[in-house]
Order: structure tokens, then C-alpha cells, then sequence
């Protein structure tokens, strides 16, 4: 006999079926016991009445994988209006034992360390599945926005020769016996692909040695990376990925306050909506924060972009603004106040990456292999970078991006 | 003017349009000059006459990122039968250096080291740049494949506490002082999200600290991962692979001989069809060869399982055939007489991990967060891994797996 999915029961009124997943909860009354079988599509409710399989049930403890095989018959009464009766049970592998906490209850009540510590049983939990699920959901539709676009998918190498971003919080190796470092960003393999496939993206792990424990910063993390060329200016990437953003919303299924258009405001005037003084080079936390309030009282939106960052606080390969000297062609994006994205237009001439470099102190030499592309024909181009965990997080209100990460990596924890 | 694509020609003629791209190719007649210009979608040719825009033409080089406004007429003579007459020219950025080897020719003339050395320009060749967009459709049919199976894609840690697949070929690291390693596979991460999913893929990047140099190994590649739970035996793997494996190869839109279900011969057989010594305890490259031969000849497939390896070759958590001592139930997938995929049952209870790693003289403190996972529950599984890169060369005819990898990182090369 085929198995079938919890889901599909109420099309097998009447027959018998073959289910299989773990057991959820068992209540055991006098005269009847239940048993809540879970598998990929939701829950069934098993109603053991036979002596002989209720001691079975009471045998095999929660978290144990099952195969049921029984009768479906209706009952308003039951999750679902249906119920599996008259059931055979049979432990597939060996019997569980206890979990650390209890996975059936509504929330988890384990501390997070403690949670991370058993995440091959934390994330049996319903809301941490369900909040992997939707970061499954938001990348898939990041990938289809995009092909929908033109866009082509790469991989590129995640152990470089120089580290991109900055040399700070970078992890070091040692490559057959050379220095190597883990790659902070897929900058500038994405900016080389633009010269091939005009607009790429990539859906990676990138890895920052960040020294601070926040709940918002982790060791490795996904990076949903975009860039594309033949752009006039920084906002027809914004315009990108507006569409890529509000995919992955709708995609989620969750409430968010969408505008038809996302509100922008320039970094300066982002500064007086914060209150902070008009010389800080940066926007703080707490400013993401007013920001991001400012944005939904006045515009009805839970994203606002804060453009033209100063060139002082962004990575030497961002445009300038040749209209407002000073400041750049770089965007963030910010998501219910919250710093999401990352994104500008890039410089694009040869001589402009030797000036930048040169500008600040840092040597040609380590940049070699990636200026070159811009020697050889490159279109004015940008793009941006989305944090995976992060728009999980602010979507699902997880307080910390490890409540919504498979198996986190930061600072103290290594494994699992 | 909205810019327009090489491919729309066609549905503007008569009318004015922009189009961008890189210069080509040029051919600089007497009474007329031809620029052929390459976008993301193809090439379009552009006639000039005008001395003014000829100059302009004579110019900027080969690769430059241009703009051209004209006027499109039908012409059976043009490629696409049509082109673009009366143009005005506009370089964007920068006229390109030449570049260090003609990217207009049908084939790259350069060996494959300098088309390493210089990836930003030999990407652009339609050879390599055809290999990746493969590469992403192949990508692309491997998730949608395994979606409408019911499977949740998951991104796991690439930086773990220890080897997984064996000891040696790792890449260590340092941890913020404490020593770590990039991981070989997701394998103990896909099997504990069994526990989560019962099914789940990855596409990632692997990392193997490869110290020979052939031309089907990386150090760094992008692994096709899945993991499903629920199986009777690997033969349920085996036929989840057939449909991913049947779904990538039409999306490449390549020549495979593909039989309705591929050959699958045990390991026992195989090495009489390879004509080895029966005491032979894996397949050498050129066994796999000839049992590729054998398949394509006595059943008209490209594709060919390997069933039943020896325990002896296999991880320590492979399942061991309960038929046949000695045996496991693990397989490999020939694609053209080269390993494409590794795969098979796993072992699922607890004890039999214990006894395992005890029977191999390994200790279960490396792998305690690892056997967690089946204290708990877990149902028969298995899954696989195809090597993306390996999968692209074979179809494409590649002798050498750089040849359609975007930035290979080998013993010898870091960089670009």
C-alpha cells in the first residue's frame, strides 16, 4: 500500500491507508488512546482503542517514527474532520528517546542556547520549521523574479586571495600551505559576470568573522546577491529590487506594509528624521529604528531606502554621486527599521579603481585579478545584497536571526 | 528611449531603437564599416557609413560597452535578417584595452591556463559563457524537480567543529582561536533536516583540499545535495535521482542517450563487465569507463548505476545491504563512464552508529551533535550528491571540469 501525506486523509474516507511520520503527542485516556502522527504535510489523529497496540503506544515515546496503517473515517470532532482507526503501528528504526523539551506544545519553552545546543530536535518545532520554510519560500522567489529578468544564476569561489569588504572580520586558511581567507561577499566575481552576462545573481553562504555577538549578526550567513549593468544610476537597481523584495513578501505569505513604491529618502534628510546630528557619517541602530517608524507612519511601509550614503562609510568600489560631492551612489534598504540590504551602483572605469584605491592608502596589487575586468569594456552596473536570516527574522518578529538559522555559526558556537 | 535586446530586432523594424552591448567584432570595409555588437540575448549587426561614426568605430576596440541608436531595416543578408542602419555610437565608461586573445573566434584560441588567468575576458567567449548558463538551467531543474517532490531547500554550515567525510583533504581554519574546518559535504546536516522535511536539497559549495591535479577535481565545487526520508532501501534514492537527473538534462536541451529507467548493474558485475579481479574493492577510473561503454552499447544509456559497493569504500554511515555481508546500500551514478553522483541508504538507528564508527576505531565524541539526531527518531533515509561541474563537463564534452567553471580554485590556483 502507497503512503499518503496527513493532508491527502480526507480523500481516503472510508479506506484503508498506509501513514508514516513521527509521533507528535499521545494522549492516553482510559478507555481510548490518541496518537498524533506528524509528517512533512501536518498532523493525523490515530485513535487506538486495542489493547495490544495501546500498549505499543505507550511503549514507543514522542519523536519516534511510525508507520500507521488504518481506516479513515470522518469525525467533525477530530483535527482536520478526520481520524485513522483501527490502526497497526510500526517503529521504523528504534523507539525515541525523551526529547530535551517538548516539541508538541505551541512555543518551545527551552532557553535559545539550549534550543541551538538539540537543533536536530529544536527545529522539528513547528515554529522553527515553519520559519526555515519561508526562507525556502523568499529564495525561491529571489531565483524567479530574477530569471523572470534576464538574470543568470553563478557560483563563484568562496576561498579568495584578498579579502573584498575590508581586512577586518575576515576568517584566514591555510590553502595546500598559502594564506587564504573565506570570501565576505561575492562582490567582485558578481561586478567580473556583469562583463558576461550583463545581470547574475548568487544565493550563498558568505562568512564575516564579526567579533560582537548581537542578534543580529552571524559568522556564516546566506547572501542573496544581485547585480546587473547597462543601469543609468543607482535606482534602476532600487527598482530591481523592489520587484525581488516584494516577491518574496508575497511569497511569504505574511502581512507587510507594502507602498506601491518604496519610500527613499537621502541619507542627509534620513539623519533629520532620526534627530541625529547632521555630521554623523553612519546611520546607528536607533536611527534605522526612527527611520523605519517614520516610514510606516508617513508612508505605509515597512521598507524605506536611505540612498547616498557618504563615501566615507561605504566600500571603495561604490559610485560617487557626481551631482553632491561627498556622498555616494549607495543605498540600504531598511525593513521595519532594520538595516536588510546592502546595494549602489559600482564604479565602472579602470582609472576610477586605481584612484579609489590610491585614495585610500591601499595598494593595486591584491585587487589585480578583479580590476582587470574593468579594463576591458564595463558598463555602468550595481546591484545589492540581501541578508537571507535577517528577512526571515524581521518578517516571522524572531528577535534573533538563530531563531530563524538551521544550525547558526558565530563567535561561541561551532557546532552543531 | 527604452533599450531594446538583439533578439527584438525583428519586431522594430522600420523603427528607431537603443540598443547596448560590447563591441564584438568589427569589420572596416571601405565603403562601409560593420560593428557587431553582443548583448545578453545575442549579437546585432550594425552598418555604418557616416566618416564621423566611423571614426568613432575605428576607435574604441574590441569588448568596449557601447550604446548605439539607428534605425532597424530587414536585410536576408544580416544575421537574424536584420540590422541596424544609421547609427550614433556612444561608449559607456571606457574604450577596452585589447583584450589578450580574440573572443570573436568560434573557439578560444588560448590554453586553458591563460583562459584562467584571464576569467573576466574568457568568460565572455559564447564556449564558456554557453557552459555556465547550462550550468544554471541544470541548477534550476534540480530544484524544480525536487519541489514538486516535496522537498524544502535548506542552507547548512560550511564551517564545522570536524571532517565529515574523512580526515584527510580538509581545509582547516582558524575559528576565533579555535581550530575548524570547511565542510566536505552538508551529508550530517542534510540527514539530521530529515528529521525536520523527511526531504531536503542543497545547492552549495563543497570544499576538498584535492592534493592531485586531474581534470575532474576542484577544491572548491558547487554539490547538488538531497536527503529523503521514508525509503524502503536505496532504490528509492536511486529513483528520485532518475527523475532530478532526467529533469537537468532536459533543461540543457543537450543530446543524452536516456533510457526509460537507467541500467543498474551491482558492484559484483560491474567489475566483471570492467574486466577486474573480483577482490577489486572500487571502480578505477577505467573501469568506469568500460562499464560506460557497456551501458551506452547493451542499453542505450548514457546513464548508469553502480549498486552495492563494499563496505570497506563507503562512509561509515552508509547502510549495509542486509542481504549480502559485505555489501552495502550505496551506488554510485556513471554519467558517460565517469562518476557523477554519489549515493545510497544511510544507516538510521543510533546503536548502529555506535557500532560503526566503534568498528572503524573512530571515537563518537567528533560526531556526538551529529548522532544526536537518531536518539531521536529517525525513518530509513538516504539521499546523493551530483557534482554540478563534473555533470556540465560530461554533457558538454569538457575533458577538463575548468573548462565550464566560473573561477576554479585548484592545488595551484587562488585567484582571479
Amino acid at each position: 500500500m502507497q503512503r499518503i501525506l496527513s493532508i491527502q486523509l480526507p480523500a481516503h474516507i472510508g479506506s484503508s491507508v498506509r501513514l508514516a511520520g513521527w509521533v507528535h503527542r499521545r494522549r492516553l485516556l482510559k478507555s481510548v488512546a490518541f496518537l498524533i502522527v506528524r509528517d512533512r504535510a501536518g498532523l493525523s489523529q490515530v485513535v487506538v482503542t486495542n489493547p495490544g497496540v495501546r500498549a505499543q503506544v505507550e511503549a514507543v515515546g514522542e519523536e519516534t517514527a511510525v508507520e500507521i496503517v488504518g481506516t479513515v473515517i470522518a469525525n467533525g470532532a477530530a483535527p482536520g474532520g478526520v481520524e485513522v482507526v483501527e490502526p497497526s503501528v510500526r517503529v521504523l528504526g528504534a523507539p525515541a528517546e525523551p526529547p530535551p523539551f517538548d516539541l508538541f506544545r505551541p512555543q518551545l519553552g527551552a532557553t535559545l542556547p539550549t534550543q541551538l545546543d538539540h537543533a536536530s530536535l529544536s527545529l522539528r518545532h513547528a515554529t522553527r520549521a515553519s520559519a526555515l520554510r519561508l526562507a525556502a519560500a523568499a529564495t525561491a522567489a529571489f531565483r524567479s523574479t530574477l530569471d523572470g529578468l534576464g538574470f543568470v544564476e553563478v557560483h563563484t569561489p568562496k576561498i579568495v586571495a584578498s579579502s573584498t569588504e575590508s581586512g577586518a572580520n575576515v576568517f584566514a586558511l591555510d590553502y595546500f600551505g598559502r594564506p587564504a581567507f573565506l570570501a565576505q561577499s561575492p562582490q567582485f566575481y558578481k561586478q567580473t559576470l556583469v562583463g558576461v552576462f550583463e545581470r547574475v545573481y548568487e544565493v550563498g553562504p558568505v562568512f564575516r568573522a564579526e567579533p560582537h555577538e548581537t542578534g543580529r549578526h552571524l559568522a556564516q550567513y546566506t547572501s542573496l546577491d544581485a547585480e546587473l549593468g547597462f543601469v543609468e544610476d543607482h535606482r534602476d537597481v532600487m527598482a530591481v529590487l523592489t520587484r525581488v523584495v516584494k516577491g518574496m513578501v508575497a511569497a511569504s505569505g505574511q502581512e507587510v506594509a507594502l507602498a506601491e513604491e518604496f519610500p527613499a529618502v537621502h541619507f542627509t534628510e534620513a539623519l533629520k528624521i532620526a534627530g541625529a546630528p547632521p555630521d554623523e557619517p553612519d546611520l546607528a541602530p536607533a536611527h534605522e529604528r526612527a527611520i523605519g517608524e517614520w516610514a510606516l507612519r508617513e508612508h505605509g511601509s515597512d521598507f524605506v531606502f536611505v540612498t547616498g550614503y557618504p563615501m566615507a562609510k561605504r566600500p571603495f568600489y561604490t559610485h560617487p554621486d557626481p551631482s553632491r560631492p561627498g556622498y555616494t551612489n549607495g543605498f540600504d534598504l531598511l525593513f521595519r527599521g532594520v538595516e536588510l540590504v546592502t546595494g549602489g551602483q559600482r564604479l565602472h572605469r579602470y582609472e576610477d579603481y586605481l584612484a579609489a584605491l590610491a585614495a585610500r592608502g591601499e595598494p593595486v596589487a591584491p585587487y589585480e585579478s578583479y580590476v582587470e575586468a574593468f579594463r576591458h569594456g564595463m558598463p555602468p552596473h550595481g546591484g545589492f545584497a540581501i541578508g537571507l536570516e535577517r528577512f526571515v527574522a524581521r518578517l516571522t518578529g524572531a528577535g534573533n536571526v538563530r531563531e530563524v538559522t538551521a544550525f547558526p555559526r558565530d563567535r561561541h558556537r561551532l557546532t552543531p
